[in-house]
């Protein structure tokens, strides 16, 4: 894998804007907020919902296609924002 | 259940800081930073650790004990800080 790319973060965020926002900021109650967040957190929360260790009906679903690659790069993206 | 009690979480969350900080920013990269999450994201965490819906070697024992209030207090007390 190579070292995570905040622009390809940016573009793979689109899928998760409803929830999550472009800004970071969730947009429904239930979604939390993940501006600035920890990127080891992410990284984490991210592999946990793909393998199912972690289960969320929503998460659970649009985690499953994620490379290593795009999870990085997600949780790059997510935390390189204020 | 009373309403939540900002108070009360803040006291309650003494024993959170070592990770999540008294200001709610992680003090450790594994752990998320908690400022501001949104109340309900952070009420339901804290019950799937307590229930065992979800697991972390350190949230699964510290959130047993936790009463529903004390989980109301806390979620507040978190989402409250800036």
């Amino acid at each position: 894998a190579n070292a995570a790319d905040i622009a390809k973060g940016r573009a793979k965020a689109v899928q998760c804007q409803a929830c999550h926002g472009m800004d970071g900021i969730a947009k429904i109650p239930e979604a939390p907020n993940l501006a600035g967040q920890n990127e080891d957190y992410l990284i984490k929360a991210l592999k946990d919902f793909k393998s199912g260790a972690r289960q969320n009906d929503m998460m659970s679903l649009v985690a499953k296609p994620l490379s290593d690659d795009d999870i990085a790069n997600l949780a790059a993206f997510y935390h390189s924002l204020r």
